[in-house]
């Protein structure tokens, strides 16, 4: 479903790729569509869980942290051959004028995800390491955004240029202090 | 296309909507595909228009132009309840890990959007209004990639917020001089 998409991909596809039976399918979602909501909050977790190790590193300064992690996805998708992107983004464009069960999962998702990096802001503000007149809120929904933009790009380029050109004008642009 | 998406619209709700038989369609598209590729060519040329009208006016100074196009879209996806985005940037969600023959058309059309988004940021240098340190190349692939990514979220959100957002961060921080 990350690559393929979730119209694309059938419920028999599921099934044949998880290995259980229709019935048994059923007796767990209700639909298709079911299943989708689900994917949506176990991806949600695993992309939170990858977040916080990084941002959770005391190690390093908060906005290196947020460095670190773009660094990370821009590695992951050299290795996935510029493909996939990020299943929340493509769910979203996929789906959310469609069913608005998928809208209001996908907009508690990136909720969740923003609230990750506004605390590594305000760290970053504490600090004195960002202005105090920056906007976190607002600031936040810009970097995750952009980051949901340049990602379509990189399927368009295949290449991580745009994952690159992203982090260059976020942290020489918008995180400079 | 636009609005429910390239797999989720089928060659029957075309022909209703078109009001033209299957043979016809098949007389000029060799496959879907070949249709949705021609859909492509035929959106890049409106959206290509709709930008030259406003970057063309030299009534007003290079930035203030691109400044109007987008307000322009704010009150265009207003009217649109929030929905649809940009078919480029959906397309590319959907098909481009799926089709080739998708990914290098909407890399074109990508290339050409550019290069109106260039033309403007060169004269904005020339006249002084941006740094001449700015790479205009790298500028335009990170406006139209965030403008990308706030389209989903706007999507997701049901609100412009992201859309404004954008600008703010684009002409206060990127686009500053």
């Amino acid at each position: 479903m990350h690559l393929r998409g979730f119209t694309n991909t059938g419920i028999q596809d599921i099934l044949d790729k998880a290995g259980v039976s229709r019935g048994a399918f059923y007796s767990f979602f209700k639909s298709k569509d079911g299943f989708g909501l689900q994917v949506i909050d176990y991806y949600t977790g695993i992309f939170s869980q990858i977040t916080a190790q990084f941002f959770e590193d005391k190690s390093r300064p908060p906005l290196e942290r947020i460095r670190q992690l773009f660094l990370w996805f821009v590695e992951y998708f050299k290795s996935m051959g510029y493909t996939r992107g990020c299943l929340l983004g493509n769910f979203a464009q996929e789906m959310v004028d469609l069913n608005p069960a998928f809208r209001e999962r996908i907009n508690v998702s990136f909720d969740s995800l923003a609230g990750q990096f506004e605390s590594v802001l305000q760290e970053a503000k504490d600090s004195g390491a960002l202005s105090h007149s920056m906007n976190i809120h607002d600031a936040v929904q810009f970097i995750i955004s952009s980051w949901e933009g340049a990602l379509i790009l990189m399927k368009v380029r295949r290449s991580t240029d745009p994952l690159e050109t992203h982090m260059r004008f976020i942290f020489e642009y918008i995180l400079k202090g």
